[in-house]
This record gives structure tokens, sequence and C-alpha cells, in this order.
């Protein structure tokens, strides 16, 4: 347990948390029933935050709850000094407001009340918490309460969470009976190890029950709202809710304004980290999980919404493009004080396409986007839903309430742009929505009005009764204990790991520079194809390339039309994988055209994944139908490892193309319960099964890689097995892990129509130029050894492999 | 051979044959380099189409054909006494028109030519073919030309086609190395059998070669573009013509007329028979087939069309919709004398949705609509592809040209409708089309025209330079010998293969009444989910009613809770698979929470084919990744052969749902190239493997079937294997082919902890009364016999089956 040592510093509070955890959950339960005394401190009581939402947000508690017949204390704390933080407090809460329809005596003598609960506390040493501490047990106990809990809110930057974390826990924790609660607010870490990081030192002095980690946008009215809509239009959503349905889901958050004056800060984050890693992920799983039977059931919500991060497609680079405004490194440079040729490489634009792996999502693509200096402020998440008709009569008379023709969409309008506040829409074509009439009402006609390609009476369009900020929502739901609008560590991991790869991969990117403003024009459309997306337009000249020019493929000629005396292919990348696939289709429609079917062996590893995908993409008339798909070699593994290469084959490559089932050859590693036991004559079987149904055991076409030892399929140097003789199929080690694997021999390769091998990456340099040079040395260097007795050899190599 | 017996009675002829399929090949590949006399012989020549098309077109043909050496005659012939007839060619002939900008001296001399050139036959008799024979090569001779060819076109009813066609054969062929074609006119038959043997019939007459049948659709300049298009922009399409991009194919012919006059035709054919099974059909393989390298090898051509036509994914009962003009019936009883209470069933209106089942086009909706009495008259060719971009500023600003969010398409417009004739619209944002300027031109602004959602200037538009008929192109193709726009006799079958099946169940249904015209409104459109197809508005209920109500599943009570002292479910057929699969879905859900994995047994057989698609399209919460997927029963064929319950358990569940490689377990009938041999104990093999895997072999849920003689799995009446003993899974012999069956025992069936038996339709009514009322009797009724013995028995039934 990591937790242990802690624990064993602090002998005693094991006791402490049992009871707490207790206390939690009857905070929860009975929040209305014991109604004991809650004191709120707010560190970091004197910053902008405070100042703009958060006392606010606390006034509106007290107005909602207090006349229920809690006791409250507001605690404002901060390091400065009593005297100067108490001046400084009060000026935060100057500008507190009431709700508009209230008597303004009224609001008055309200705020009046709430000021003079409220206190400063200088909080920096151990003994500023313990004095704390004994401030609201003696107020508590001076008036003759009990104390219900205490909620902390961090409204601090995150270098300060630890050590307050540790006074909080060591000296400020409630008597046994009450909760705690401290509210955590973002960032929560910059990649997947800082947040682990953090969640670690937090989880040292917190229990996750005890912990709120906010992300605003949960507590926007119209986001706050998706939940509940699915739950009160489940009827009409079942059948529609699905990848059958939906044609794409958008989930947008555009911004006017650029990052002047906040440069420090955006220069370490930028648009993924600042916007899509948390507010619009989050947004995400709202609209992708699966619905629990009780929406209130905030631990089924947690749950499903954990589900729904796990079944998120694992971003590539190419799942995104990124901009960023023209004046950015310009505003850096001034802000940071950075050299005059700095050129900063952080995004302030960024379109990503999500894939949601599960049965009901596969295929929609959800398509997050936001960005600085964009023509307009507005966030919204749209579900467009696929057009299934076909209306019979002319367009010109198409009934938008009747026509199915028409687009038919859900829109959660988060705020600003056109309707410049929350909404909700929903087509009229599609379904009259249940809404709660206490929370949304519908909205006024606005003739003229179009939104999303029609007009706004083309909807059933609802704005809330009452508009709601943020805060006040989420201090809300944290005092009632409705845990299902914040992050828990678990999903705040889970968000991470699914960024922190194309983080890593954009590092180095140079984004589009776009000029900002309505100027962006079409600059900043994407499109996808795949999972691919691409900007709609190319770069245009007058905008200031970055650095790093890519050479292009054409800049080269083919260098030469012979590796090892066999033809070779050279060529870049993608155009490298194209070739390789069309070779491919053409030896496959051949050898079906003459023996009505196609033996084709594959190698595991990463660089056929690219193929198995080009495969799958642009191939059409591939005759997958009469095509027999064997293994090169294996590793000994269950086939449902994800290490198996058999694993890989099936998730890019046979998940996607019709292969019958019995045309479909694993290798036998895994036979009466064990890995590759001699006894068991796995090789053996599958050498049999390749007699039997491949003619001559000649291989159509067998596609191998390079190591870069020299090795080939699962032969390696200096194998005893599997190089030699004539065993077709042998079992052989390898020096890394996992050491056991099965492998077609080279004398059976080297009996197949046609070898194909293909090699990518700078990392093969060294041994493409060894190789190139060597004899038959298949000992030394097993691919060496390749040379087909009668058929063809054809190398394919990238040009960072070859121009070594 | 079916033809040896006509060739036995015809001695000699062989030699005759043989000699003109090669002359028939000279004359296509030679046809402008050796110029004789060419004979057209216009069979029907004084008939409506002749009068309205077919002169015009020969007309036309000798227009373009005359200058270039060749040398012409033209026989109009008819049944009509030779002084008569002539009078009524003549007639016939009288509206000859030359193109436009041909001077009308120039015309009028062109037309005398031709009208000296054409001279009329009575045919009847053998004899007067023999004479029109003697009469054309005496011509020849006289002018001293040498014969090159004779075209004989059908413009008749398809009941004299036998006649004629033997008295040509016999008759009135042209000499040894002259050619003959026959130009033949639909209907091609009325359903397969009849296509089939007229096609016999012909086939007796004439080779292959020698037959053109016309479907003259494919003169029409839009459709006749089709492929050119598709091959002059191959690199455009190349990357878009495929499911990835394309989002619907519709194929739409409306007319504004009704069928009043022509109800005698009309009542036997009906819309689909009119238009849909011939000139949507060849539209439709136009638009999905894979195009040849090279488009005018017209062998090349039909042999793709005839792959396309075997890749339309067979229709069921819901892939179509029909609807009949209110006013039809009343028009058939007043032109066909019915009695006062006649109905006709007889669509007018159709729309079915097509699937073909490619790599290229998997899951792409083609729809293809037509109807009489509708809004407008209009027939289109529309490819709609998919929007794959987002578009990042405000919509107000997108560009017709440079947005990739506008809806994007190609609309092949085949006439009629508010551009009035045929044109090719290509969207801007989509790709500037190549185009030959010989046949197209840029169409003019129309300003305020919207077409397909998007004003006119949103296309790149081209209309025919020069408006052509379609029975001029198409006589121009016969003449040049461009086989690839008619229909072989293999398309022609595969055709009626596609749709008698639909036609045949189709029979009684009742037809959806419109009132036509404008007011049809709404009341049309349809939509589809998965392959299904229905109406988007419920029939209103001031429209009579057709015979024969339906009763609704709310109509009956459940009628009783138990069947064999096990509970029973009973409802409708689409509820009851609704029930099963959502019982299925909780039981795998439970299992796998309770074990990580859920074992599922499946029988094969059709019953459970509906239930599959309902698990494919509704259950997206389903645990596929953990289900393993066991076999109650095989037939002893290779995996592969349809017949195998295992080939349809793939092609309707496992191709659609993400169960591992490794969790499907076939059952071993084919072991070392033989089927269920003893020897090879298959049976053992699967015992073991369940054994290894299942706890306790206890599958979690096994799916049975009732077969109408008590049969269940393949445990037969009075089999010596599988109903008691020890053996977990056992070979067993059915009465019915294929004998010999692999199949789970009764005792293993028994140890299951649920076991479901779904009985549907009418045919199992007795058998359900019989085994309702018989005690334990597995050798006479083994499903008497299943009785798990601690888990749980539910039966399953239709209303048909279960009210017996």
């Amino acid at each position: 347990m990591l937790a242990e040592p802690f624990f064993n510093r602090h002998p005693g509070i094991w006791k402490m948390l049992t009871v707490t955890m207790c206390m939690v959950l009857l905070g929860c339960l009975q929040a209305h029933k014991l109604q004991g005394h809650v004191s709120i401190i707010l560190l970091g009581a004197t910053g902008d935050l405070a100042k703009k939402y958060l006392w606010q947000g606390l006034f509106q508690l007290y107005l909602d709850e207090a006349g229920k017949g809690h006791s409250f204390s507001f605690h404002g704390a901060a390091l400065t000094a009593p005297k100067q933080g108490q001046e400084l407090m009060a000026k935060a809460q100057e500008s507190l407001s009431c709700p508009k329809d209230m008597a303004a005596g009224d609001c008055a003598e309200l705020k009046n009340q709430f000021l003079q609960l409220s206190q400063y506390h200088q909080l920096k040493t151990p003994e500023d918490y313990q004095a704390l501490s004994r401030d609201i047990e003696a107020q508590v106990q001076h008036e003759g309460l009990w104390e219900a809990g205490r909620i902390f809110y961090f409204s601090v930057p995150p270098f300060a969470y630890t050590d307050i974390a540790r006074n909080i826990n060591s000296s400020c924790r409630p008597g046994p009976g009450a909760w705690l609660r401290v509210v955590l607010e973002k960032p929560f870490g910059h990649d997947y190890l800082s947040a682990q990081q953090l969640a670690t030192e937090l989880g040292n002095f917190f229990q996750e029950e005890e912990m709120y980690r906010i992300d605003h946008y949960l507590g926007k009215q119209a986001v706050a709202q998706i939940l509940s809509f699915r739950d009160q239009n489940r009827q009409a959503l079942e059948g529609v809710w699905n990848r059958h349905h939906v044609e794409r889901v958008e989930i947008i958050m555009k911004e006017t304004v650029d990052a002047a004056g906040r440069t420090g800060f955006y220069e370490e984050y930028g648009v993924i980290r600042d916007i899509l890693q948390n507010h619009l992920t989050e947004i995400l799983t709202l609209v992708a999980m699966e619905l629990p039977r009780n929406i209130s059931d905030s631990t089924a919500v947690l749950q499903q919404k954990l589900q729904a991060f796990q079944a998120l497609r694992v971003l590539q680079r190419g799942s995104a493009v990124v901009g960023q405004y023209q004046a950015y490194s310009e505003q850096v440079r001034t802000e940071q004080q950075k050299p005059d040729g700095f050129r900063s490489l952080t995004p302030t634009f960024a379109g990503i396409l999500v894939h949601v792996d599960s049965l009901r999502w596969e295929g929609v693509p959800f398509i997050l986007m936001s960005g600085k200096a964009m023509d307009e402020r507005v966030g919204y998440v749209r579900i467009l839903f696929k057009n299934r008709a076909y209306c019979a009569q002319n367009e010109k008379h198409w009934d938008p309430v009747q026509s199915q023709c028409l687009p038919r969409q859900i829109i959660f309008y988060i705020g600003h742009g056109e309707l410049g506040g929350p909404a909700m829409l929903v087509s009229r074509s599609l379904f009259k929505p249940s809404v709660s009439p206490q929370s949304w009402k519908e909205m006024e006609a606005r003739p003229g009005l179009r939104l999303f390609g029609r007009p706004l009476s083309d909807y059933y369009a609802y704005s809330p009764v009452q508009e709601q900020d943020a805060y006040s929502v989420l201090l809300s739901h944290i005092f009632h204990c409705q845990k299902g609008s914040f992050i828990t560590t678990e999903n705040l991991l889970a968000s991470w790991v699914f960024w922190t790869p194309l983080l890593d991969s954009l590092a180095h990117e140079v984004p589009r520079l776009y000029p900002g403003g309505a100027e962006n024009g079409h600059l900043l459309d994407f499109e996808f194809s795949g999972s691919q997306l691409s900007f709609s337009q190319p770069q245009p000249e007058q905008l200031v390339p970055g650095p790093g020019i890519t050479p292009m493929p054409s800049d080269f000629q083919v260098l030469g039309a012979k590796f090892r005396e066999s033809p070779l292919v050279a060529a870049w990348p993608e155009e490298l994988i194209s070739k390789l696939a069309n070779d491919i289709e053409a030896t496959a429609v051949r050898a079906v055209r003459r023996f009505g079917q196609f033996h084709l062996a594959l190698s595991g590893g990463s660089s056929p994944i690219a193929l198995f995908q080009q495969l799958v993409m642009g191939h059409y008339g591939f005759p997958w139908a009469h095509t027999h798909v064997w293994l090169v070699d294996e590793r000994c593994v269950p086939l449902s490892d994800p290490e198996s290469n058999f694993q890989g084959l099936q998730a890019h490559l046979l998940q996607h193309v019709r292969v019958p089932y019995y045309n479909i050859h694993p290798m036998p590693v895994h036979l009466h319960q064990r890995l590759c036991a001699e006894e068991d004559q796995g090789a053996q079987v599958y050498a049999q099964e390749i007699s039997a149904l491949v003619a001559n055991s000649s291989f159509d076409l067998v596609l191998l890689g390079m190591g870069t030892d020299g090795h080939t399929a699962s032969l390696f140097p200096q194998s005893p097995t599997g190089l030699d003789g004539e065993q077709l199929v042998v079992l052989t080690r390898s020096p890394s892990r996992p050491h056991h694997r099965m492998s077609l021999s080279l004398p059976l390769i080297n009996r197949a129509r046609k070898v194909a091998v293909l090699v990518m990456g700078r990392m093969k340099r060294e041994i493409t130029l060894l190789v190139s040079r060597v004899g038959h040395e298949p000992k030394k260097w097993p691919i060496s050894g390749v040379l087909p007795s009668s058929g063809q050899l054809v190398w394919y190599m990238d040009y960072e492999a070859f121009l070594g």
C-alpha cells in the first residue's frame, strides 16, 4: 500500500480515518436531517477567482441553505498577515449580489449576515491551522451546536497543495463524526506523470471520498444538463443514441480573445491542456457514457464515466491539427523577454478527432475543437443525427416538423455566440423533449436567426429559467455531496493516459499560423479520413513558415533499384506503405485468379500496422474472402495476450476485413493450457496445417521485418533451430522478452513465391548498411539467409532506414 | 447442353454458327473498315414505339453513318398486309426531323433518300422471311455490294418473340461473313422463371453475341455518361468513390402521370417491374460496379456489371415500402371491367433500400424510388458524399467553393424536373470535373434556382451540347457493336434473381394509399434502420384501409406463464425476439460480472437470425469481448459450406460484433480432410475443449430450437446417442440432409445454468400442442428431455406457434 509509510508515521490515525469515512457517508446520506454547523474555509480568499466567483458562490450557498436550519461560518484564508488580509478579503467580497427578484432590503440584510459570518485567517504554519481548528471548535461549542463538517476550498497554485494538505490533515481535520471535504482546482498536473505524482501526494493526506476536483465546465448549466436530459428523455433517445443514428458529435469551445497578458501560463499549457484535456473531454464522457439507471447515484455515474474514458481509442499524431495565431510568438517574446529569434510551438488552436471504441459509438467521430483568436466566442456540444430518410416530395415543400430529411440535431449550447447564453436545442423533427420546467423555459422566437444550418424556429429551444454561475452550481453540489459532478483520481489519470501520448508527439510539431478573427476564413477548417485529420486547405505562403522544413519525397531520386541483388523499393514512409499495399493486392488478385486462393504469411510488430491500415482503408478489390492469413512468428503467450502478434493482427486487420474464420491460422503456441511446450508439438501441428492447405508449402507472399540485430521472423542470430534443416516451423528463443517464440523456418520462408521485407525507421540505418555488405551468413544475420529458391524477394525500405 | 436438340434438328447449322461468330467479332472490330451493306429490319414498324422513337432513331443513324460510305436499307415489317402496312408505315415515318442546325433543303433531301431506302414487308410465314432474305440478297447483288450484316429490331409484344426468332434463324440469317444482330425490347419476363424461359427460347435461335436487349434508360444521356464520367475523373474519384466517403446514393424516377389508360399492362407489372427491376437497377450497377481499366472494353464492362449484381444483398420484405395512388383501383375497375368490390394490390409507388455487399460499398444505402402520381416529374441519380469536415468559422461565412461542410454531391440529372432536361452537377467544393466538351457544355446561370439543398451556382453544371434521344444513342451503339450498353442474359437473370423474392413477398401486401400530386405531402417519405424500411408517417385514417387487418400484440393477453411447467414468454415475433435478446444480455452481463466470462451455446437454423440481428443492432452493452460462443450442433459439412450452422452464425452475428477469435468455438466436424469420421474423435475434442474452458461444463446459456418432429439440437427421435449417457458431445444422424451431425448431448445441455428454447411460426403449432401434453419421453420427442438439473428452462414462443 502506497499510503502505509504515512500511516506508520501517524499511528492512531486509522481510527480517525475509519470514523471519518463512515461520517462522510453519513454526511452524504443525511445532510438534510442532521443540520449541524458547517465551516467553509476558502484558501486563497483574496485571489482573482475568489473575487470573481467563489465568494459569490459561497454567498449563494448561504442564501440557498441557511434557511434550512444549517449553521455556517466562512473562513477566508491566505498567507497575508491578518490585518492586510482582512482588508483584501473585504474587497474581494464587495461585489456580492443577490438574485434579481430579491428586495433590496432583504439583500442588504442577508449580505450583512453573510459578512458577519465571514472572518479572515492567516494560514502559514501548522500552528495557524491548529489555531483555526480550535477557533472552529470553540465557536461551535460556544453556540451550542455540533459540527457537521468542514469544506476547504483550494483556490491556490498547485505548488502550494502539498503543504496545505499536510497541515489540514494533521492539524485541521474536524473531530470524529464530522466530515471533511477538500475542493481542488485545476491544473491537476501537466501530463500523466505529474498528475499521478500530485494525486499520490494528495492521497497521503486525504481519502478519495474527501476530494472534490473541480472542472467548472461541469457546473455550466448546459453541461450540467446533459445527463438529466438523457435521463428525462430515455425513451426517445434509447433507439437513436448510438452509432447507427448519430452522425457525429461536436464539442466546441471558441474564444475571440488571445493569450496576451497570460503567455507565462499559456506557454506551459497550450490549448489542449487548457481546454481539451479537461473541459471538452469531461463533456465527451457525459455524451458517450452508458447511462446508469439512476443518475443521482454518483458512484454509478463515475464508474460509467471511467468506462467511457477507457473506451477512448488511443490518439495518433494524425488525430490532431494544431494552429497558433500569428501574433502569439511576438507576445511571448515581449512578455517573457525571449530573444528575437524565438518562435513558440505552443498551439493556441487544436482540432482533435476522437473515437470511442464501444459497441455504441464505434465509428462515430467525436470532434473536439478549441481555439483562441477565433471569429466568434461560443461553446456548444452538437449531436448531429444521420439522415436515414428519403423524402419523396420536392424539397421546396419539406416541413421542418414533419420532414426527416432536414438536419436533425440536439445542441447543448454552453454560452455566448449568437444566443448569448446557455440553451438547449432539439430539432422539431426529432422529438419534443421533456425538460424540467423549474430549470428550463421555452425561448422566445428570434426571427432571422439561423443556427447550425436551420432557423431557430426549427428547434424546440430552451433557456434557463435563471442563469446560474458554474461555481455556484458546483458549490451546491459539494455541499450536497453530489460527487458525480467532480473528477475522481481514476478519471483524472484516465484522461491523462489518453492525452499524454498525443501531447508528447505534438511537442515538436510546428502549428499552422493563422491571422486571427474573421480573417481566418477557411484556414482552420479540417477534415478526417479514417482517424487521420488534416487541414482542408494548404498553408498559404504569405504566412511565416515554421522552422524545420521536411524534405518532400519528390526531392529525392530513387537511389538504386537493388539491395543485396534483389529489387528494392525505397520511398518515404507513406508512399512506401502505399506501394507495398498495392503490390500485395496485385499479388493477391493474381493468386486468386490462378489458384482460387491467396496464402499470406504476416509478421507481427509495429511496422506492419500502417500497412494493415492502408489495406483496410484503401483496397476495396482485395480478395479477402479467398485469402488465408498465416503468422510468420508468434510470441509464446496466450493468443488473447496484448503482446501476441495475433492480437495485433486481429485489432488492426482482421476486425476490419472479411477473412472467413476458417481462413485464419494463428500459431498454436497455447495447447493443453501451456505455452510452447515441446511435447505439445505445436510447431509440428502448424507445419501440418501448412502442408495440408498450402500447395507445396509455398506461401504466395511472406511479409518479413528486420531487427536491429539482423533477425527476421523469430529467427535470431545463432539460433540452433530454423536457420536450416527440414523443419518448417520451429520453436526459438529471443534475446528480449518474451523469450520463447514460434517461427516459420528459413527453409520454409524460402519456398515462398514472393517474400517482402519491410524495413522502416532511423533505428534500422546501421543494420541496413551492414546487411547491404555481408554475404550469406544466416547464423550471424538471419535476414541474410532470406533468398527464395524459386520465388522473388523484394525489399521495401523507407529513406530513414535506407539513407544511413 | 441445352441447345443440343435444336442443333440436332438442324444439322449443318454448326458450321454456319461458327462462321457467324467469327464474323460477329470481325463486324465489331472492323465496322469502319469494311463498309458493306447493312439491312435494318424493324419488326413492329407501324407501332407506337416505332412511330415515336425508332424511325427517328434509324433516320439519325442514317444521317450519322451514311456519309461514311456505308450502304443501308431499312425494312419495316409487321403482320399487316403490304398495302395497308406500307401506308401505316409511311404515317409512322411522317414526323422525321433533322438536327436543328441543318438547312431545310438538306433535310428534305436526306429525308427523301431515307424514305427511298425504306420499304415495307409483311412478315407472317416462314416464306415471308425467306422472301425478305432473298430481296436483301438480290438488292445487294444488284448494286454490286457485299453484305455486312442485318439488324432485326423486335418492337413487338414478347409473346411474338419465339415465332419471329425461329423464322429469322431458319430463314433470314445473312450469308456467311455477315453478322446478325437482334434487338429485343422489354419486358424480358415477369419474374425469374419467365425470364429464364424466354432467354432459353431465344438461346435456341440466337447466340448471346447476336442479342441486344435494350433498356432505353441506358441510352439516356445522363445515364450513358456515368461510366465516362467515372473514367474521365478517375483520379478525383479514386479516393472518394467508396463507403468511406459516400453517404448515400439515390436513384429516383418520379412521374406525375398515373396509369390511366394503361392499367391492363400496369396491373400485371406494377412499378417495380416497370421501372425498378430494369431501369433503376441498371443505373445502380453503373454507379456501383468496379470500373474496368478500359471502359470501351464491353466484355470487361459487362463482367463488372455482373459482379455488381452478384454483390447485391438479398432483399427482405422489409427492404421495401410500397404505395398506390388512391384512384388506381377505380381506374382498374373501369378499364378492366372488374367488380365493384375489387381492390388492386399493384404498387404504383415503391421505395427500396439496396445494399451492395462489396468492400467498396458495404453499408452505403442505395435508395431506389419510383412512383406515379407524384408531385413532380423528374429522374436523377444523386451521389451524396459524407461530410468529413469541421468548419472552424461561423456558418454565415462558409464559401461554397472552399467549404467542405456544405453538402457535396454529384448528380446525373436524367431529365425533366426543374432543369427541364439532362444535366450533370458536381458541387464546386468537390472538384472541377473533366467532361468531354464535344458532348457537354457549362450551363447558364439560373439565379434563384435551388437543387438538392444548394443554389445551382454552387455546382459545376453541364448540359448536353445537343440533346439526343435514348433510342438514337442506343441504335448507334448497336450499329457500332458497343455491347456494354445492353443487357446480357446473365445480367438479366441476375437482376431477376435479385428482384423475384421481393416481388413474391410483396404479392399480397397492401400498399399505402396516397392521394397523388402535391397532396402526398410527407405521406410517402420513408426511412431506414439497418436494412429495414418504413414510412416515416403513419397511414392517415381518412384513407381507405386495405383488406386483412393484422391483430396487434396488445389485442392479446399473455395466455399463461408456464409451458411444460417451465416459464413461458409468449409474444408476437418482434416483441418475442426483443425480450429474448434482453434476457440474453442480462444473463451475459450477470455472468461476466460474476465469473469474468459468459459461455453461450447457440443453435443454427433460421429462427435465431432475427435474434442475432437484434443483438447486433440494439445491444451496445453486451459484453462480447468476454463472451465465448459455442455451437449447439453442426452439420457435417466444411465450416465454409453455406449449409454449416457456423457459417450462418458468422454471417449474422460474428462479423458484426467483437468476439475475440479465440473465444469462438466451432465444432470440429472437419478434421484430417474428412467429415465427422468417428476415428477423428471430433466429438471428444469438442467435449475436452468444453471441459477445459467451461467451469463444470455448465454453459451459462444454451439456446435451443424445436423441430416439427420434436427434435432439438441435432438430437432426433430414436437417436441411439446423445439422449442419455456420459458423452457430452455426440455424432448423430438426421432424417434430412445432410444426415450426419454433431450435437451437444441432452445430459450436457441439462447441465446449463439456463436453457432458452425459441419456437416460432405456424409450422410449429402442432408439435407445440403435442409437446405441451407429453411427459418425459426423449426417445420419442427429444425436446421433452430438456430439463436442466439445477438450471432454469424458459420457453420463448410466438403466438403463431403457441396459439395452435
